[in-house]
Parts: C-alpha cells; sequence; structure tokens
C-alpha cells in the first residue's frame, strides 16, 4: 500500500479526506501541527480519531503564535459573524474581499511545506489536504490555483522531486459543499461525534456555536439533512 | 525605509544578505528559526551578530528534529567528506546527484514559507534569502528555479498576495562564488569572525574544519586571498 501523509487536524474536513485516502487505498500517515492555535483541542480529538482508526498520528511542533497576525494564534477576538462566502454572490465575488481575522499568514503554505519534508522522509508521495473551496471562509491558500503552484514548487524543492518522484497534492473535497462532504464522510463510515471545527470552545470542549467555523459545520448538517452530532455550549 | 524580512543563520552567507539588503535601503528584520538543528550554536551566533548591527531578531521554533531524515536534524553522523559542486564538472552534473546526507527535507521550502507569513504579519513585501549556487552542497532548494516558483505561489497563497501586493524573494548571493560573496561582505563592513558556518562545533563552538560547511568557508577565504577569522579546533 502506498504511504499518504493526511495533514489533519481532527476536524470534519481533514477527517473526511481520512477516510477519503484510506478508501482509495493509501495506508495513511497523519500530520498534525500544534502551531500555537488558540482552539488547541483540535489536537485531542485528532489524537482521539485517529487512535480510533489506528492510522499513526505525529505532531509537529510549529509556533505560528510567536509570528501573531491572527485571531487563531493572538489574542484578538475571534469574529461570530457570518463570513462565509455563501452570503455573497459568487459572480461578483473576488476572493480576497473579505478575507476574515481568522485567516493565519500562509497558514496552508506552511503545512504544506512540512508535510512536503515528512512526506520526504518517509518515502511518500502523495499529500492530502481537506481544502474546501466552496463552503469555506475565503482564505486564499484554500484555492485550486494555490494547490497547483505549490505542486509545482514541490517538483523543484526536494531530493525526491528531482530525482523524478513527484508529489500529489490530493484534495479531494475541494469541490464539494460541506453538506457532500458530510454525506461522502458518512458513507465512509465517518463518526462526525469525534470531530471539532470550533475556533472558541470552551474550556471543556463545547463548541461554540456561533463563530464562522461553527456555522459552516451546522448549515452543513441542516442541508445535509443529518442530524447535527456537535455538542454545542448552552 | 521599506522593510525587508532577513533570513538568518548566523552564518557567512545570511550575514552578507543582511548586510546587503542594508546597503540596498532596507529596513531588514531578521528572522532566525530554531529548528532542533544539531548546531544551536549557530542561533547564538545570530543573536550576536542582530544585536551587532541593531537589526531586530526573531526566532520561530519550528522543530524539524521530529521529521528527522537529515544528519542535521537527527543522530545520523555529519559527514566529513567533501560533497561540493566544484569537485565535478559542472557541464556534467545533473543537480541531485550527490546530495549529502546533511540535505534538510523541504528545509528552504518551510523556511520560505515562515518568512511569507511573517512578511505579512509585518507589512513587508521582501524577503532575503541567501542561497548560493555556485560553492554549495546540491541542495536543491538552492536553485534559482526553486526561488521562482516559490515567488509564483506567495502571489497566490497569501491575503497580501491577492490584493496585489507582490512578494519579492532577494537572492543576492544566487550567482556569487563563496569568494566573491566574502569580498562583498568586508566592502560592507562584515566581521566574519562573528558568524559560524560548521555543522559539528565542538561544545565550546570550535569550528571542526573538515565538515562540509567549513570546506567550502574556507576555500572561500583561501580563494578570496583574504585571511580565514574562523576559530578551528587544534
Amino acid at each position: 500500500m502506498r504511504k499518504a501523509i493526511v495533514l489533519f487536524s481532527g476536524g470534519l474536513d481533514s477527517t473526511t479526506c481520512l477516510a477519503i485516502a484510506r478508501a482509495e487505498g493509501f495506508s495513511p500517515l497523519c500530520l498534525a501541527v500544534d502551531y500555537g492555535q488558540r482552539h488547541a483541542i483540535e489536537l485531542k480529538a485528532a489524537e482521539r480519531i485517529a487512535t480510533s482508526l489506528g492510522a499513526p498520528l505525529h505532531i509537529l511542533h510549529c509556533s505560528l503564535r510567536e509570528m501573531g497576525g491572527s485571531a487563531l494564534t493572538s489574542e484578538l477576538p475571534v469574529p461570530m459573524e457570518d463570513f462565509s462566502m455563501e452570503k455573497l454572490p459568487m459572480e461578483k465575488l473576488t476572493v480576497g474581499e473579505r478575507i476574515p481575522p481568522t485567516y493565519v499568514p500562509a497558514r496552508n503554505t506552511i503545512f504544506l511545506a512540512l508535510a512536503l519534508g515528512f512526506a520526504e522522509t518517509k518515502g511518500a508521495q502523495d499529500i492530502f489536504l481537506g481544502i474546501n473551496a466552496v463552503d469555506y471562509s475565503g482564505y486564499p491558500d484554500c484555492r485550486p490555483e494555490f494547490v497547483s503552484a505549490f505542486e509545482a514548487l514541490a517538483r523543484l524543492a526536494t531530493k525526491a522531486g528531482i530525482e523524478g518522484t513527484p508529489f500529489h497534492i490530493h484534495t479531494p473535497l475541494a469541490g464539494l459543499s460541506k453538506a457532500q462532504i458530510i454525506h461522502k464522510g458518512l458513507l465512509l463510515g465517518v463518526d462526525y461525534a469525534m470531530t471539532h471545527s470550533c475556533y472558541a470552545p470552551s474550556l471543556c470542549g463545547l463548541a461554540c456555536g456561533r463563530c464562522e467555523s461553527c456555522r459552516l459545520r451546522k448549515r452543513g448538517f441542516l442541508q445535509a439533512g443529518v442530524a447535527d452530532p456537535t455538542k454545542y455550549q448552552p
């Protein structure tokens, strides 16, 4: 079985991505990044899910809190408004028009760079990234053109790449709505009760229900016509 | 003055790069990465040099030791042979043919990704990277085509990029020999006695004189016709 690195946060999207990687016949190695995110509870979810699926989980420590610049890595407040792209007519939307303060500068570039190094170390050529450019927050590093540019870079950047082993970045969720992602995951047996999406959970891990990430998740279950197993704060 | 992020290790190349950034009229912010390198002593040199030049130094912690795969981030021995490209006839050389075990998988991709996030956070558009593709060890991520691919990626990856603020990666040493780099640095007042290059220093910080990095440095001073101020182990 071919190894694949799955960038894994313990959230709804990356857990679905892990299930897809496995269904496609890969032997997944999960890579989570402890980047000093305020919702560190997601790493606990990542551990629980990886353990339950018997997939090895590696956690790399890379402190983006030392960099700041985002509501997820500093004391900037997490906004409770709806920033999702769906509210705006897509034909009028220019990406970047309303990127929320939860945007972490260059986060997916950093994550993919770490995954690339990890893949090369482990002898893997495939990297799965659960980004989604339909029900998303307008982050520039979630778009297909970003992924293509990274794939081109990866060929030039590595020993393996120039030795003729191209890296493939798989983004199986890129064109799916949140509801479609949930349907796909349920077909593959994902237990969404174990996943965590909230940017501003309570100390005991209950989701706030109001941040951007909770809103996208809630709406996804609603549109999918599936009961939402998330535990929200009262 | 325009801010520039200088990826900074306290070595000969990045110190010269810092001097060039300043001479070109930029206000440099030094960024060093504590990646669990075995020669952590280079971070001490980075601190001393940045302090002496009055340039702010930021150290980000990103543990590539957790990833392994290199003699610089694991207990693999640092080789004491000469791996430099100069030994081979350039016209016959295929890059990647003899990349030494000191290659750190995806290191410059990771460093540039971190610098990109840092630049965006600090409102800088310029990043200086002291890579060199003449007297070097054949690392794939030191070549101009790698840098161009990263620049293309940076435009797509960031909020600043899609808002019309392109990032520029400056590699002023790319086409210079080590001797030319030393000449350039001396003209700009660089004190090379403060810089550290060795991959396998003694506990008190003396250079081994035999690793790839020491060999390239020594030969540089020799070819430049300049006294080598490095303190080597007896």
